[in-house]
This record gives C-alpha cells, sequence and structure tokens, in this order.
C-alpha cells in the first residue's frame, strides 16, 4: 500500500507512540489531582506545552489544549466574537476549511458580520484584498496559514500586519502548516493559531489553540479548572505527550523533512511530465512541501481517486471532511479553476515516509489511468 | 503504590489498549476518505458506534462521540438552549459536576434563567423537589445518575417522568455512572446521557453524548461532515474503539465487578468500624458500587490525604476537576453537612483492580492517621 494522502491524516511517529504508552498503560493518574501519583502525569503535561510552545516560540502558557484543529477554529472565532460589543465584525477567507467557515456561518446567525475575502487564482490571499475590505469595525481577521487543498502558503506577516495596523485580532488555521513549515508566532506577529497533532504525525483528537498572553477571549468548555480555567476537562495526558514529542520531532528535522519531501516533489513532477501526461498544478508558486494539487483536462478526479485506490494508491481530491460532497469543492471554485479541470482534480500529498519506489509507481498508475 | 481514587479516573483495560495500538500504529487512514485504506478505520467507528449504543440500549445513530464528559456536559446544556425560544428555563441540581454547573453559569449569562434543586441531606434529588420548580416554561431537566463525590444515585427515572410529564426533555451526567451500573435509555426514558470513557476503563480525551432521536439540538463542533454534521472534527478512531472495548467488557461483566466492588466496599466498612473509629458516611443508602465519601469529626481531609500519599495510597478529598480549590466542596455544601465534617471528609473510591489487602492496607492506614 502507497500512501499519498498526507494532508488528510499521518503515519503516528513511533517515538511519541512508545512514550504514550507509558501515559496510558502506567502512569493513568489525573494530572488535577494533589497526589504522588499524579505527579508524572503533571510534569509531562508541563513538559509538552513547553515544547510545543518553544516549536512556534510562543510562552508554556500561551499554548492552550484542544481536542484538535476543529475545536480550535471554532474557540477562537466563536470565543472572540462575543467579547468585544464594539468592533464586531470578522474577516476570513473565501477558501478556509469548514471548521472556519462554519463557524463563521454560526456567529453570522448570531447577528456577528463576517466579510470574506476571494483569493488569486493562484491560491493567494493579497496584503492589499485585506486593506481593502478591513474596517475600523473589524474584531477579527482569521485567514489560513496553507490551504489543505491546494497548498498555498500565505504571505501571514503581510496580513498579520494590516490587521494589527487597523487594530483587529489575527488568528491563523495552521492545521495544515505546523510541523511542515517554520512558524515563529512572534516574528509573525500572530494573535491566535490552531494546530491539529495528527497532521504533524501525532495522534488523533488532539490539538492546542496558540493564545498570545493578553487577547481577550471566552472559555471553550465550562467546567473544572483546567486549562487556566478556559478549556475544562480531564487532561489527555498521553495524547498531549504524544503531540508534543511529534511536533518537537517534526521541527527538529524540519529543514531535511522539507528538502526530502521537495525532492519527491520534484522528481514527481518530472516523471509525470516526461509521462507526457498533461496537467495543471493549483496553489501557485509558493506551496505547502509534497501537497500537489493537478489537475487532469477531460479526466475525473474520483474515477483517478478509485482506480488508484484498486492499484494500491491512496490519494484525494480534497478535504477528508467533507469527501461525502462529490460536488466541486469551494476551495477550486474560490480560485475560479474552470470547471473541466476542478472535475479533474486530485490532491497528492507526499509525507515524509514516501520513498522514490512510491513516487515512480504513483506517476506510473497516473499514467496508466489517464493516457 | 494502593490505587483507591477510582472515581477520578481508572487503569485503561489492557483488552482496549493492545486493539487502540492497531488503530494508532497500522490503522491510521482517515476515516471520511473514500479509500480501500480508510475502510476499516471506517467499519470499527461503525461498531464501536453500535457496541456503545447496545451497552445502554440505544441506537448506533444515538451516540455523538465527543472530547469527554466535559463536551458533552456542555453540547447538553448549551446545544439544548437555544433551540426553543418559547420553553427558556433549564433546571438543575445544586451539587452536579462543575462541567453542568458551570455551563449553566454561561447560558444564564446570555440570558437564559436556570433553577436549582437541591438535594436531600442524604444527597438525593427528589422527584417531589423537581415538581415543585418545574414549569411550562422549563425546556430540560438535567440530573446527575449519580454523584461525583458522594456517589448517590439519583431516582432517574422518576425525575425523568416528571420532566416529560411537563413537557420538558430530560438530560443526566451519567459520567460517574456508565459502565458501573446499570443503564437502559429506553426503560428510563432519558433523552441526553453525557459519558467519558476514562471513567470506565477507557482511555483519556474521549466520550459520548447519547441524544435520543428527534431530540432538538445545535452542533457542538461546527465543520466537516462527521458525526452526523453534528460534532465536525477527525474521527479519533483509537480512542473511540478504545471506548467501546472498555464498555463492553464492563457491561458485560457489570454483575460480578458489582458484587466484587461491593463485597470490598462492605470489607472496608466492616474493618473500618472494628477499628473503632469514628466516621459518618455521606450520600444516603443508594450509592455507587465501592464509592465512600467518609466523614471524620475534628479531622483534616486534606491532611489525611497528603499522609496516606506518603504511605502510597491515593485517595481524594473530592472532585479532581476542582482539586486546586481547598474550599469545602459545593457537594457538602449542598448536602448541608457541618463544617467540622465537611472539612475531615475524604473519598475513596474502589474499583475492579483493588484487592483485600489493598482494602486492609487502607484502613490500616486510616487507623494509623485518625487514633
Amino acid at each position: 500500500m502507497i500512501y499519498a494522502d498526507n494532508a488528510a491524516t499521518t503515519k503516528l511517529d513511533i517515538h511519541a507512540f512508545n512514550t504514550m504508552k507509558r501515559y496510558l498503560l502506567d502512569e493513568y493518574g489525573n494530572a488535577s489531582q494533589p497526589y504522588f501519583f499524579a505527579r508524572k502525569p503533571k510534569k509531562a503535561l508541563a513538559e509538552a506545552r513547553a515544547t510545543i510552545a518553544e516549536c512556534i516560540n510562543a510562552l508554556p502558557e500561551e499554548i492552550y489544549f484542544t481536542s484538535g484543529g476543529t475545536e480550535s477554529d471554532n474557540w477562537a472565532i466563536k470565543g472572540s466574537a462575543f467579547v468585544d460589543t464594539v468592533k464586531r465584525t470578522t474577516i476570513t477567507s473565501a477558501f478556509e476549511h469548514h471548521a472556519i467557515l462554519n463557524s463563521c456561518k454560526a456567529i453570522e446567525r448570531l447577528g456577528f458580520p463576517v466579510t470574506y475575502i476571494w483569493p488569486t487564482s493562484e491560491g493567494v490571499i493579497t496584503p492589499d484584498a485585506l486593506t481593502q475590505i478591513i474596517t475600523n469595525q473589524t474584531r477579527l481577521v482569521s485567514i489560513m496559514f496553507a490551504n489543505n487543498e491546494i497548498g498555498t502558503i500565505q504571505p501571514i506577516k503581510e496580513l498579520c500586519d494590516t490587521a494589527h495596523a487597523h487594530g483587529a485580532l489575527f488568528h491563523t488555521d495552521a492545521v495544515q502548516a505546523v510541523g511542515h513549515v517554520k512558524i515563529d508566532v512572534q516574528e509573525l506577529g500572530i494573535d491566535m493559531l490552531s494546530a491539529s497533532a495528527h497532521k504533524f504525525n501525532g495522534p488523533k483528537g488532539i490539538g492546542f489553540l496558540y493564545i498570545r498572553r493578553g487577547t481577550r477571549i471566552i472559555p471553550y468548555a465550562d467546567g473544572g479548572a483546567q486549562e487556566n480555567g478556559y478549556r475544562a476537562g480531564t487532561e489527555n495526558i498521553a495524547s498531549i505527550v504524544g503531540m508534543a514529542i511529534a511536533l518537537q520531532n517534526n521541527c527538529t528535522h524540519l529543514e531535511e523533512n522539507v528538502a526530502y519531501v521537495q525532492s519527491m516533489e520534484r522528481l514527481f513532477l518530472k516523471e509525470l511530465q516526461e509521462a507526457q501526461i498533461p496537467f495543471i498544478r493549483n496553489g501557485g508558486k509558493n506551496t505547502l512541501p509534497g501537497l500537489l494539487s493537478l489537475s487532469f483536462s477531460g479526466a475525473s478526479g474520483e474515477a483517478i481517486l478509485h482506480r488508484m485506490d484498486l492499484m494500491g494508491i491512496s490519494i484525494s481530491t480534497g478535504s477528508a471532511c467533507n469527501s461525502a460532497n462529490t460536488e466541486i469543492s469551494h476551495v477550486l471554485k474560490a480560485i475560479r479553476l474552470e470547471e473541466e479541470l476542478a472535475k479533474g482534480t486530485v490532491r497528492i500529498s507526499l509525507g515524509r515516509n514516501n520513498t522514490e519506489e512510491d513516487v515512480e509507481s504513483i506517476v506510473g498508475a497516473l499514467t496508466k489511468i489517464l493516457r
């Protein structure tokens, strides 16, 4: 089996698993209890928070553990909507993940206005486009770090500066980017950032929201005193520790991982060109390492996916979260890709576990299907 | 080490772990994808849902996976508050878990009235007390299945019938009870029920909310199409499967587990009496198997906990979620326990892993401390 859908989820880091195992089986004490048996989980929790903070250059107390990217996004959008009664508008992009778009719809239903920026045909949200619609009524600007379907990395620093220049907060859904590209929240000036462990070789069901110190937001889950009173619930120590180890491992080896995955990507594109399969690559010049959104004129993305699947290769047509939906994705619509090309689009996402042989097999399979 | 804080969290079922391992390491595909590699996780998800449903006599489509009891409680309280513009009042008890109480405070801040019922000194919420305050404006009655600090099992069927007779929905926070006492949602008539895996030998960070078919509630997390569109986010298959196995194992062996834990409880009480340590047991006659809330006049619960800890025994003074708080718990206040007794209260919660030797050691330690 060749797995080339690393943008949907990734293989769990074995070091992460080995440590998780200890907290699942042996050190299972409730980290909020005051006795000795809770000391190791409590220490592990503090260490994981510090490790994760360091990976994005944040402070440990700015990291809030959640059940994943969707929860982090819901929290950032909804939790900040209620705190400002004057500045009520949220600005986001038209091709965000549905965790952002549907959270925005939810606050719209409650009377909070949301304005949508459209990307360029290359998938970029330009600071100019933001400047045109931002007002002094804008409370929050939320733009994804990198698009999950076409991979475009956004000009986050410029967008963030533009938001701040108008007195707005800046949140980024960095679910697809954390652990895969360098992110320094201080350098970029980000106020809130969402991440999900299973996208960077951590376990599923765990993530975090970075909230810059001093940012006003309401708690997401009410209950016990966990997460400084902002996100109640018994701490999922095993998964939190697994996430920290996976992220640290990805960040420590970031440059070599990026170089490796980009070399696989180049090999892929070279072989596909040599096979003389005409294609268009979506997402512009600055994309996530390994993420290839390819459109084949006259083909059916769905048919390609299923035929690849029969050959033992897992790829995607778009976001896993909407795979039940066979319509053209909102992302491809947002970049105004012609319908014929949009229908013939697949997402191949290579990861650090993919080999040259994988790449050759994938291109071989595509050639068989499309020629 | 003797662990006697099973009400705070439990040891993970080894069978649950062994199956989780497979979904953590090998079958890591994103269950929402349409390819072959996602088929096993998707099948495991459906099976886990059916298993859990069967354990409480619900339908599979009535089980919604969440990140734990706190999320389930937040969802039940907040998610149902917005759907009825006429019947706006929620009724709950004064000694619920903080996940319920603080969710109620959150909806109160948004203008939804909440009325609180006080328990008897034995820890019972009587149907009469509910009858006295319920009106035709009551939308939801939420009463915990069993109290987490003193163990009292509530007359759920009668409370539920009373709620229904007045046209209100009935939710129960059954976090402390699921897997430990028989629960049949059909027989009891429950509309919504919260559960948390780590309380019944499942992993932390996973739980479920049972929502009776046809019950109106808004989605908790907006985003992808997971959980029938009601709780978005990539499915945490490993933990979901672990929860299902743990619950099934607990439910299959329910009678023998209850008999065993109750025999440990009886042994404990007998030995404590024989040691001539005067004590009061809180929570009345009908309590959760193994949960002992004991008050020692003139003693300090905190000091007992710490001295027991030094002897290698883990017990609690109350809920783990508020262990940072050294005030008298809201539960002991609600049953109007005298302050002197309340200060000298500990919670010892025995589980199926505790042995006769454990019980003897715990009583021995208590004797040493209190004599």
